[in-house]
């Protein structure tokens, strides 16, 4: 039996344009410039993903070219997430919040040809341009104006670009293994590391997720659905969701910068069903001062990007948002679970706690909870161990980078740094990054879960937990606590533990060893590029910290 | 960028119930057998999966060997669905309802090793055993007691041949591109042509139907469904249904025998919430003397192997079961389209005649339709043209039949032989089979659009329109009714000119010269072998029928 090669037999992103074209053409995209909110369907877009690769092509851009991408979540970063890949090109997303020197280092590490670069980052670009000498070319959205040459790039406008190219490009037929696109890890420690994906990956990863997404009677994604894209789309291709919606035809909404009142202007203004972030943001919108003008009811929020404190998705149930937790790493596609239980868990009267946890392994996802010989840990809701993972979409490899790759297969497996612990009834639920477990008398203290619980008390805002030094036990916990502004003052580390001990270690919920011998109120905590915690930053700033 | 193979990339079978095992183990798979309604659940479903592989190898089957099934809807045919697929063998899903030389012929053709087969099916069995040489084995499902041999083959029973072994199994780990299933198109032309897929375009074509269904709002198939499998096994992996509702992890039953009145037993104890069959089964529900004690409310039936006359949707939906229309052919996988309309078209008055199209081609699927040069054909709702497609899961090659295979391929896309016109909205509706077109006065009259219109005739149970011979307009369409008990004797040509006249040529629905010049009243129509009216078969006994 030979397998004879047919047309429309690879799995490329073309085939997800295409599917929103002849399903839902007129199927509506708004998207904010900073003029207005404007709107236009797939099938505009598509003409218009027609004229940018046209022009791309002009310019010289070949098969296997990188063109990087420095904008929001716009309409011009959708056009050219499918247009590049189209083209044969490689789509390079930067991550914007880097440091200038970070960002010249990856787009050197790329060798970016073009790069397509939002207004609010020209000053970044100005910094970079000249230090990355494969860029030739500039091209800037969202802006009237723009210098002539940035280093030795020729500036254009994108606007005044395609306007001169037809609405039709010829498309190349590409094998399913050409690279469509890459992003680098933002890189806890060291320097950060590029993943690249295939056009396979992509597409096989949009229709797993699409599918636990739509099969989820939690989150119900269907096509008569509308998304409001918050997830940067610099990060891990917004996981994702510009090519599940699209595959389904669904209308999306592309919110340019993120701005919490704006956001939740669109999420009344589309009647927007479905979202998706970090806690940062969830916290944002419900704290806005606008945000009580808005019902949001039924509004589903896929959280992300770090554990969600259980004080603010009790602050969301409040408000009728329904919370469903995902998890994964760039190196994985990114998704590897998401938290909406199997049909006989849906009437348990645990289901708040169930859509909270790490969750369940998506379609296509194999996944463990191992030590550190990979041997299968205990499904016993305490054990903790590594997550490893296997999947058609994970990363081969690093960009350029065998040592780092070698030790992220170590063992046939994707490790992914991220300790857990696993239920009887398959989820599993991430005690902590590896390197931010706290190690008290041999034992490992999970941050994450003080933190949670901590953050359920009344008068906190944020909080962070971190190890202080102690010559006893090694290691003990220190919560950094930013208090809502009538609790300024108040929380005493008495009080925190007088809290955890009531409303945790009373129930079993956590041990009493676990109770943080220090408590420091700060104004404000680190955030990292995408919004999380960096506890990096705190451990840094506090790494003489002690106590007895 | 090199790209080094990683475990669990390849797109195998074995993804699917690992999906199910991981997700939801002990969801419910209810089955019937001839002693009793039983239930098992995933969990337990591939520890028999793992037996029945031991047992086959250990029976001499290898990887590329066929391992032929004649079988109901049983839960022994859905652990065959996986273990043999999965073992690197090819399933062959023999089509139980053709005549027993066919059976033979291809056996012969797909050189059977071993075949699995229900007690329903041992007289036929003996007599293919001895004409099918590579004959090796047989087992017999649904029996207590069995000859020892048959032909040259050795005979066991399933239940006592697998208990001997273990409950795992060594699967090999297979590329996407291992054969693993095959069937044979049931051919109302010429000798049955067989049709095989890859693991890797089963598990694309369940993902992207899978994801087609769970999104649509008007089938919602999510997670919390109950399916019951009415499409027959043996015809097209019952559209591929058992493999997305285990990607899903949903609850499945499988009913053995299609006994109406068991049917509707199950659909009503078991909850049932979708299920899928051609029309003459939807028939059998409605009109089964039982069905009135049963409430089918809310129940979703897929509509599929040939088109629904619109009187019997309406007699569905007078009963509360919503029919959505799906199409596709063996040869491509099945699913080409469904009739679940983009979210702007919900709203439509026009609705319930929109979900009983041709329908929209899924995630995945080009498709066209095209005049004989294959050029596009303008989406008015009017002109006719061939059914024309491209997807990754459409089969390669008829097995050992170049030239089929070339004629199927012709231009580079896959040529259904569907006669449809194309809508505007991008959906289609099949005119006819090619060769079931009527031509009159060198223009074309579609006999399924007649023979709706007919069935709306408050008198008509079934009705099958063909072409008869006219010296003046070469063909003239001449009607085969089967009229309910109260109006035997009493439809003439006049009546149904008439009943056609008032109520689709006064509102232009169909054009004058359309109406039917004969109308023969028949006991019963001939059925094909997977229960669709046979127009062949009435072509045959008819070829002389002639009309002025």
């Amino acid at each position: 039996m030979k397998l004879p090669w047919r047309p429309g037999y690879d799995l490329t992103l073309d085939k997800i344009i295409k599917s929103a074209l002849q399903y839902n053409p007129e199927g509506e995209i708004v998207y904010r410039t900073r003029a207005a909110i404007e709107r236009y369907n797939y099938s505009t877009a598509f003409k218009r993903m027609n004229s940018l690769a046209a022009a791309l092509s002009s310019l010289g851009v070949r098969e296997g070219d990188r063109v990087a991408t420095l904008d929001w979540n716009t309409h011009w970063h959708y056009e050219t997430y499918f247009a590049v890949p189209m083209m044969g090109a490689v789509l390079h997303t930067v991550n914007v919040r880097l440091a200038p020197y970070e960002v010249e280092y990856i787009m050197n590490h790329a060798e970016d040809k073009v790069a397509i670069v939002h207004a609010d980052f020209l000053k970044l670009v100005e910094y970079a341009a000249p230090r990355v000498k494969s860029l030739e070319h500039v091209i800037v959205v969202d802006a009237d104006s723009a210098p002539e040459k940035l280093g030795n790039a020729k500036v254009h406008l994108y606007e005044d670009l395609i306007k001169s190219y037809r609405e039709s490009y010829e498309w190349p037929e590409l094998s399913e293994n050409t690279v469509a696109a890459m992003c680098y890890t933002s890189g806890t420690t060291g320097l950060p590391k590029g993943a690249y994906y295939t056009h396979r990956q992509m597409v096989i990863h949009a229709l797993s997720t699409g599918l636990f997404i739509s099969s989820s009677p939690l989150i119900g994604l269907n096509s008569a659905a509308t998304v409001l894209h918050i997830v940067p789309m610099f990060h891990a291709f917004a996981w994702s969701l510009p090519y599940v919606t699209t595959l389904i035809g669904v209308k999306q909404v592309y919110p340019n910068r993120l701005i919490p009142s704006v956001l939740l202007e669109l999420i009344a203004g589309e009647k927007v069903t479905h979202t998706a972030g970090v806690p940062t943001i969830l916290y944002m919108l419900l704290t806005d001062p606008s945000s009580v003008k808005y019902d949001l009811r039924g509004l589903k929020f896929l959280n992300g990007g770090s554990a969600i404190p259980e004080g603010l998705a009790e602050l969301a149930r409040r408000r009728g948002i329904e919370v469903i937790v995902g998890y994964g790493l760039t190196e994985t596609g990114p998704v590897l679970t998401l938290a909406s239980p199997p049909a006989k868990l849906l009437t348990s009267p645990e289901l708040g706690k169930l859509t909270l946890r790490t969750g369940w392994p998506i379609f296509l996802v194999e996944l463990r909870v191992v030590d550190s010989e990979g041997k299968p840990m205990p499904r016993d809701g305490r054990t903790m161990g590594e997550i490893v993972a296997r999947s058609p979409w994970l990363i081969s490899e690093y960009y350029k980078d065998p040592a780092k790759t070698e030790e992220l297969w170590r063992g046939g497996w994707l490790n992914t740094g991220d300790i857990a612990v696993w239920f009887e009834d398959g989820s599993i639920l991430i005690m902590d990054r590896a390197k931010d477990m706290i190690k008290s008398g041999g034992e490992w203290i999970s941050s994450v879960r003080l933190e949670d619980a901590i953050s359920t008390h009344p008068g906190i805002a944020q909080v962070a937990v971190i190890a202080a030094k102690s010559r006893k036990w090694g290691e003990r916990p220190a919560a950094f606590i930013v208090p809502k502004p009538e609790w300024k003052g108040k929380i005493t580390l008495d009080e925190i533990r007088r809290h955890l001990e009531e409303n945790y270690v009373a129930k079993g919920l956590i041990p009493r060893w676990w109770l943080p011998d220090k408590v420091v109120e700060v104004e404000s905590l680190p955030l990292t590029s995408v919004g999380k915690i960096a506890k990096r930053v705190l451990r840094e700033q506090y790494k003489d910290l002690e106590v007895d």
